[in-house]
């Protein structure tokens, strides 16, 4: 029996009109390249959308065609995200921290014909223009400069265009929206593709009371970048529910931030564990040397994720006040596909509970199936101690990658993608990441979670960050080897740091054979442990 | 270009599933007959409701059939919400307080296969029996009695089906999940179908931030009836997030509901303003007579809808720190369609303006259009002045009725739906209803609202109630005519009333010419002031 609903398709463009039409005098703020603020209303934000959208139906952009973006978080690469699909066109975000000649392959292999992109990043641009011809560059000048008249101006484009006029083309759910590649640690990046259908679906879920919680009186600073999963989607809820965004542009060093929430306290941030960490030591820093230049926002809220979040952290950040609560997900499930918060069932749960619950991956989000596989391909049991590899399945999930054949390393033959994150997941659907599946220690037949030891690690005040790789050993096949970075002014002996370990609750077996003391520990493009580089670094020095 | 994304279809189903398994030690508790609560946990409710959709498929329910409830608020008839589904079919609420030739007419033209029916409720089954033969039926013993033999005893069915291996039937989201009669003053009641998708996506709207703001962590307690309009929507809500959920079972008088509120102290309820009028009334009577025996749940967010909110009620329930929210909506629109809240830009608002757009049907949710439609079928400016019928148009709003033909007077020919209503919108998006289509008194020319009246007549501290009707004026064609309750122990003269009403910004020509003082106002089926009826009372005396 059919019901008797009307078939409205879902869209983008219903968001961005109904954002003009309802929060016409909230704000949009950018840090600008100088570090002062750009304030826009949502009028204004609207009205340049949709000149975005028309400007680039003039220049030719047909429906489908890829429009790639190379920029920080602002408000212009936010009238990308709807300003681009309005005009029938698919956003493709690349990711500036990617070395140049990534960049080119990637914009190839999308077939991107335009790039709107930062004057600041013009010289990165210039280190892959040979790789991949775009047939329009269009140039927003961040910093204010006048823009090369070899490129198009994004705001001249914008200001002789006709938003008013503006039709939508006409538009399916299932039409692509958005891309994004894929940092794959091993071959070729990969594009996930998403849809109006999705990225709605995803919004909804998103800012659900249980999730973001993001409502219209708040203020949202994403830290996350809008070239890295759609900074997590969060933009997209801002545009849905109004309420007042904060853009920190190129300037994410711990003290600029420390500025910008001084000035404009969010009620909610993202941001990836190894930002928040710097932060509040940068914070309390400054508070023992009596510096009253920075307030920290009390009472906000915070979605941490893209690695797994030390239950230190999330301590330290309570001390002020601030909520730290884990999400989980990639982008290949938009990403949000699980999140910590606290169930009716913990509403009883003393501290320790509570602190040990936020620093997990959480639980399934609406709409998205999660199962535990154990080797043998059978659903591990919900007991909190089986470990299998996370598969899932929803609407904001991906079933297939751009131009590549679907591969039984990537999806199941019964359709659920294969995240390659090892979890348990408890009685209360709690997801604990153990580790990525490369990421295992396999010593002796047993498996030792590197996550786990570099959390516990990451407990010690001595220690500032920890990661912790495999290497071989003749014995055991495989031995943990921890490589820790102090806390300035700290120390702590390898000794000392397996005593901590003992203390909470790991084996003997189970603690590094070595310690590896260094200044810094290399990071990946999106701001994770690198821990390929850091197993280069072990083989080149062993 | 088409997205990468799976396409799993949206599904009731996997509502159902993700509720077994992440909230099963939370609590649905039910009202009995006898005034005992009941109290089941989720684990149970999954295993209930899978049991439910097996029996019914036992019993030869075929996917589409529509399986017909008449059931007060219980935790059986939130099985049915999802247990019909489960099985394929299709679940149709009947109205307990419609009359009986209505429910067998009704019954008929809906098809029904089979009944599930409260056991207190056979005296109005039999009523209507003759009319309609439904093969089977389900008799609920919510008394405890024994169930007649001539009926299915639902406990025996639940007690010999087989949860476990139970498998759900292929499923689209566009297949039908339940359908509800509207109550139509003028013609035939029609039948609207809601799917999986409309559902789903209701759900995930209402249970966002700024609408219902539902969260694992509520109590909730739906006082709107489960047959009006799916209890508008919030059992959905919250199987989705795992909230508690309190049911009335038939206790709606304010004592009951006080004692209930005291014993399990809600975090969200919902019901008409004529409900929480008498309950605010009774509450401070008990409170002026120093009894001590009700608590009312302070921070108790409401959602009050289904007619206009006098702001004084709002007010009042204020003052005891609960806030009443008013939602906007009608079976037709699922039925959440607007809801008041204090959005961003109303920040800094004052007392006044916080509680004078409280009592305005809100701005419009998520996924939902709205337009205003002058007298000349010309869209009405937002300008909080301009007077016209909303339409609406979204993926869950109805687009047709149940087998009738769509016709000009419901929907327009670009595909909105009339609703029937006259408002008007302001700069920010706030409805407020002047009037249903029907009420407004056309007074000399000039339209005067008499919900306006109405609203501002409960203003005044002698005042319980009051409805305005228009009657016919051989010199200005209509004009008002108040009936008043008064409130025990008060007492106002109409030249009293007129002095409040012109005090309040009213103009001279727009005080109704008579006031009758009468004990109690007549009511429709789903609560609302019947005016229909009180224009018939006028007729006979006149």
């Amino acid at each position: 029996m059919l019901s008797t609903m009307m078939d409205t398709q879902l869209s983008l463009n219903q968001f961005l009109e109904r954002a003009g039409q309802l929060f016409a005098t909230q704000e949009i703020i950018s840090r600008l390249p100088d570090k002062s603020l750009r304030v826009h209303t949502y009028a204004d934000y609207y009205r340049r959308t949709r000149a975005l959208a028309s400007a680039l139906c003039k220049l030719g952009v047909a429906p489908g065609d890829r429009v790639a973006t190379l920029s920080w978080n602002h408000h212009a690469h936010l009238e990308c995200y709807f300003g681009i699909p309005a005009a029938g066109a698919v956003m493709h975000t690349l990711n500036l921290r990617l070395a140049p000649a990534e960049l080119g392959w990637i914009a190839s292999d999308a077939h991107d014909r335009v790039l709107i992109l930062d004057d600041i990043l013009l010289p990165l641009y210039r280190q892959f223009a040979d790789l991949h011809r775009f047939e329009h560059v269009i140039v927003f000048p961040f910093s204010g400069a006048p823009v090369d008249p070899e490129f198009l101006d994004y705001e001249q484009l914008l200001a002789t265009a006709d938003p008013d006029g503006y039709a939508y083309p006409p538009q399916l759910e299932t039409d692509a929206v958005a891309m994004c590649y894929t940092s794959g640690t091993t071959g070729r990046p990969k594009g996930v593709v998403y849809s109006h259908r999705s990225t709605v679906l995803h919004t909804l879920v998103g800012v659900s009371g249980d999730a973001w919680g993001l409502r219209s009186q708040d203020c949202v600073l994403p830290v996350t970048p809008m070239f890295h999963a759609n900074s997590w989607g969060v933009p997209y809820g801002v545009i849905l529910t109004g309420a007042k965004i904060v853009f920190a542009g190129p300037h994410l060093h711990a003290e600029d931030l420390l500025d910008l929430m001084t000035l404009q306290p969010p009620t909610l941030s993202l941001g990836v564990p190894t930002i928040w960490m710097t932060l509040i030591q940068t914070y309390e820093a400054a508070q023992a040397a009596q510096s009253t230049r920075w307030r920290l926002p009390v009472g906000m809220r915070s979605m941490v994720g893209g690695s797994a979040v030390p239950e230190a952290l999330i301590r330290a950040f309570a001390k002020h006040g601030i909520w730290l609560q884990q999400g989980w997900g990639m982008t290949e499930t938009s990403p949000l596909a699980a999140v910590s918060y606290l169930k009716g069932d913990l509403q009883h749960a003393g501290e320790t509970e509570r602190f040990s619950r936020a620093a997990m991956a959480g639980v399934p989000v609406p709409l998205v199936d999660f199962r535990i596989r154990a080797d043998d391909d059978s659903d591990a049991p919900w007991d909190g101690k089986t470990v299998g590899e996370i598969q899932v399945r929803g609407p904001f999930i991906t079933g297939s990658y751009y131009e590549v054949p679907v591969t039984a390393d990537k999806f199941t033959a019964d359709g659920w993608l294969r995240t390659g994150d090892v979890a348990t997941m408890d009685e209360l659907g709690f997801v604990r990441i153990t580790d990525r599946t490369k990421d295992l220690i396999k010593s002796g037949g047993e498996w030792i979670s590197s996550v786990d030891l570099e959390n516990a690690i990451m407990g010690h005040p001595a220690v500032a960050e920890a990661a912790v790789i495999a290497i071989p050993d003749p014995k055991w096949d495989e031995r943990p080897l921890a490589y820790v970075v102090l806390r300035a002014g700290h120390t702590v002996s390898p000794a000392q740091l397996a005593t901590h370990l003992l203390a909470n609750g790991f084996a003997k077996w189970q603690i590094p054979d070595r310690v590896e003391f260094i200044d810094a520990l290399p990071r990946t493009a999106t701001g994770k442990f690198y821990k390929l580089k850091l197993r280069e670094m072990f083989a080149q020095n062993n």
